[in-house]
Formats: structure tokens, sequence, C-alpha cells
């Protein structure tokens, strides 16, 4: 079990994760260092009847190139918990470890689902109305009509299973919210799901100060400019915080304000901690894989169980299939320039 | 003049600058309706001495196509501003009206330099080292190397004209700091900037973390992914200072706290105003125009002047021309694959 801290934060992640899911019937299946996982379980007596371990000595470690993971990182913790999802044994993997590896791993032993290509990486977006989930986030670079349209039907249903919003809506990333904006594939995207009869709530272009307002649920973009975007807001938070903390530290009256409105900036500080919303699922693959944040501290862990569990237990899948194939009818008869079904 | 506000704010900014550039021999061509302008000037006899008037009564409203400002633009005041430049009565021109006609009647009256083909739009950015100068974000949707090359000449020159940096550190926007990383065209710009002898101190790769923590001084970027940056943290700093007044209206304790935290809370709202950082100059034109934000303030106009200031009395027309000389010397015998100079 990996990530930047080991099991001494997923095992506690785990505990929380069972506390909250009690009643749902899910159990744990912990891939990795059988001594290490059974120190932190020998805790609590509860958790450890809910868990098996599946022992291994091999480690993917976060800078071993994907290609290097895939050929041998057979044995591995992370390679036994996405064989676990394959062969039934598990609903979903969650790992906290190298995501190049986990992508290229999960893509070789559970292949893209229906005639998707790669898997898209999801954000979960703190917002003014609570989340927004944005796709993709780094799995791809560049990014054709057709893959964006895939990655919109992908993400609403990713926004019902795990946010219970029966008909989330969907925009789509450009730099200004006229038809004729931005890239000649951002053109063609917004034609086909503005005009395809895909069932699903599409409502244009937004742009990035809309993925903090909450506008729409779903905000759909290429791997790149989701990346930028992004790593762009966590340096934004970043900053303001840097400043925040400089600010009520510099005169007596500032400390003490702070110290007295001290709840309050807790408060802010959990709401925007991104723990709270961690947990991305590789969208498209036939099966459940949420990567969880290196970093991530036990509540973080926690969230991604259950953004996984979620997933998981959802009709996700059988939605995804039922959309891709009115997709492919789409496509086979492109709507016209002008034609609104 | 334009903008959300007119005369009643740009006038004020007037002032402002005009205090600020004591000493500098700077005066004012005013372009617009004289009677408005007139009235506002009426309030400080110093401030009219500096300044003329030039009457207008055509203006160019904020949802005008830029082809049709280029076509029936002729005489507005936005026109006779950049016209001022072009005569050379005026050092540069400054507007916070519409940026797309803005963009394109400084290219039809001012024409691009050298071998430039559209401009950039520059923004400053607060970052924890004082102001990164991103480019572009929004002229050019999409670039190719030559045009991210492009782009670095320009900006590390603006940044040392405006932040007086002797030798400011430029990097490339990526989704990773690896070579292989991201799109073909960024792979090529990096090997141009890196083994092409210009006299940039290039630092590679950045990523979005790093616009805000100021790694760099200045961070290059193609239009689209820019704007989507710029926009993207807007909206993150928007949300966050709602988070924050929520915080601090939730209790009565936090109400205190805020309270008498007042003067922190005021200096932290000064350092994340978008008025501080205000003046978007449009770059790679034979003369010095600054777009000001539609809806900045006196305070921001004034900003956006004291760039414009900085910029037309600074050596940056010569050292884009030295350099693009320079390129064009680099594209012609362009570096072999891993040949340092």
């Amino acid at each position: 079990m990996g990530g930047d801290h080991g099991p001494s934060v997923t095992i506690p992640g785990v505990a929380r994760a069972a506390r909250l899911l009690e009643g749902r019937n899910v159990r744990f299946l912990l891939c990795g260092d059988e001594a290490r996982i059974a120190a932190q379980l020998g805790r609590s007596k509860r958790i450890a009847d809910l868990c098996d371990i599946r022992h291994s000595d091999l480690v993917i470690s976060s800078d071993d190139p994907p290609a290097q993971a895939m050929r041998r990182g057979k044995g591995s913790s992370m390679w036994n918990a996405v064989e676990a999802v394959k062969n039934g044994e598990a609903i979903a993997a969650v790992s906290s470890g190298n995501t190049g590896a986990l992508m290229a791993i999960s893509k070789l032993l559970l292949r893209m689902a229906a005639d998707l290509d790669r898997p898209a990486i999801v954000a979960s977006w703190p917002s003014m109305h609570g989340s927004t989930t944005v796709l993709d986030v780094g799995a791809n670079v560049g990014c054709d009509a057709e893959r964006l349209v895939d990655f919109a039907i992908m993400g609403e249903a990713f926004h019902r299973a795990v946010h219970a919003v029966p008909r989330p809506t969907v925009g789509l990333l450009n730099i200004g919210s006229e038809d004729q904006k931005g890239h000649e594939e951002l053109r063609e995207a917004h034609a086909i799901l503005r005009d395809g009869g895909l069932p699903i709530d599409y409502r244009g272009f937004v742009e990035g100060t809309d993925i903090s307002s909450g506008v729409v649920d779903v905000v759909i973009t290429d791997g790149f400019t989701g990346n930028v975007a992004l790593k762009t807001a966590e340096g934004t938070a970043r900053f303001i915080g840097s400043e925040m903390r400089a600010a009520f530290t510099s005169g007596l009256m500032s400390k003490l304000g702070a110290l007295i409105a001290n709840q309050a900036l807790k408060k802010l500080k959990h709401r925007l901690d991104p723990n709270t919303v961690n947990g991305g699922p590789l969208l498209g693959l036939n099966g459940v894989v949420v990567k969880s944040h290196g970093g991530a501290n036990d509540e973080g862990f926690a969230n991604a169980i259950l953004v996984a569990a979620d997933v998981a237990q959802s009709r996700f899948a059988d939605e995804i299939h039922a959309n891709m194939q009115q997709l492919m009818t789409v496509l086979a008869h492109p709507p016209a320039a002008g034609e609104v079904s």
C-alpha cells in the first residue's frame, strides 16, 4: 500500500471508510507488505475482521516509467489490486501510487470498455455549489471531438453515481461562450453534444471562471488544458493561503483577530483542503480504479475509497455502455449544421 | 474613454497616474466625448493642464465584432488613441474598451513588428515573488513552436521593462517537467529556447502551480491554455473570497475576529485585487498599446497607464528587434538534437 506515507495513513483511511460505509456490506482486500499492514491493523479488531491481506514484496516506486511497471510490475501490490478487480474478487481498486503506472497496469489488465481508447482522469473540484467534476486532467494530451464527447458521457455518468444528482449538467471548457470560439475539435464536439440527441443535459461552452462557480456539474476538456487548469487552481489556492497566513501574523491585532476567528479559519481550511475532494477515478476501463493523491491524509484516502464504492455500486458502467451505443449511431449519421434534434 | 464606467473612473485614474509619474514629463491625450471628459477634468486644474482632449462622437461598444470595428471604427475614440501612437503624437495608447476591436484596430494602424504575426496579450499575475508575466492569455488560440519562442522574446523584454529585473527567467508551461512531456510544438520550442543561443535565461518546462509560486519571472503558453489558466485562477480566487466571507460572518466569534483583524483583511484584499496588477499590453506591434480591464477602478486604470509608460520609455522595442534577428539566425540553422551552445 503505497503513496507518500504507506500503511500508517492508508490503514487509518480504510478504518474511517469502513465506518462511513457501514451497512453497505463492503470488505477490504489490502495488497502490500503483510507485516506492516498487520501491524497497523492490530489496533482495531473490528476493522481487521473486515480485511484480508494479500502479501507482496514488490513495490512500484513513484519514478518507475509506466512501460517498466507493465513489464516488470506483475506481483506488485498495485498489480495485485487491479488484478483482483479483473478476477471479480474486488469491485474496485484504490491506489495512492504512481499515476502513470496505475494507468498502464489498469489498461493492460482490465482493457478499455466499449470503443474507448485511453482512460481519462477525473478531478472533483470544490465549487460554490458543492463539487464540479472535471475531466480529463492529465491522461490525454491531445483530444479529438469524439474523445471529448466520450469524456462528456463518462463524466456525466460519474457525477450522477458519486453525487446522486439525477441529471447533471455538462459544459465544454473554452475561452468564450460564442459558437465560433476555440479549436476546431471543440466546435465539433459542441455540435455533437448540442445536436446529437445524446441523453445529456449539455449547456454549451463554459470558461475557466465557471469551474469553481459551479455553473455546470461536469466540465469537459482535454488532458493538457485540464491538467494546467487544475494545477493553476492549486497554485492560486496555495498562494492565497500563504498571503492569508502572512496577513494574520503581521501584527498584534491581526493575530488577536485570527485567534478569535479560529473556528471560522479551521472550517475554511477544511473546506479548501484537497483531502475533502480526494479520489480521481480512471474512467473508461472495464472495472473501477481510483487514484488517491500520493500526499493525501487518512481522511483523503477514505474519501477515495468512498468514491470507488459509489462508482462500483452504481449503474455507471451500464449507462456508459448505453450512451456509447447512442454516440456510435450519432457518429454514423452526424447532425447537419444548424439541425437541432 | 470607454470601459464599463467611462470618464468617471478613467479621469480619476489619469489623475492618480499623473501623480505617480511626476518628474517623468508625461502628458495625456484624452480621446472621447469632450463634454463628459471636461466635466470630470474641471475638478483639478493641475491635472487639466497636463491633458489635451480629442473629441469623438463615435464609440466602439463592447459587443461590436472586431471586423466591424476595423471597417467602421475610423474616428472613434479607440481609433483616435491608436492613431495618435501611429502619428508619433503619443508614446502609448491605453484603452479599457472591447479587446478584439482594440487588437484589430492596433494591428491595422500600427502593423506588426519584425516577423511577428499577431499580437500577444500579457497578464501580470500576483505571485509569491511579486508578479509573474504570463503570455499569451487569449489572442492566439493555436501556436506553433516559433510563435511560442516569439512570446518568450517579447515576454522577457516586457518583464525587464516593467519590473526592472535585469535578467528575467523564462519557463514554458507544460504538464510535467520532463523533456518528453506535452505537445510536439512545446517540445520544439523547448529545444530552440534551450539550445538556440538566444540571450534568454530559459529554465525549461514549468507547471500550473509554478505561475503563482513565482518559480520563473515569465511563463510562456499558447493563448487558449493561458486564457483558461487565467480565468481558472480568477475563479479560484473569487471562490476562496466567497468562502472567506461566509466563514467570517458565520457566528458572533468569527465576526468579532474579522472585525479585529480588519486591517489585515483589507491588506489581503488589496494584495489579491486584480486592479493592483491591471494593464495587459498587446505585444508585437510597432507601438505600445495597453488593455485595461473593462471593470477596473481608478487605481486599476492608473496601473495600466504606468505599465504603458514603463514599456514606452524602456528599450523594449530595440531589444525585441535584436532578439528576433537572433531567432531568425537560429531558425535558419536550427540546433541539432542534443547540441548545446
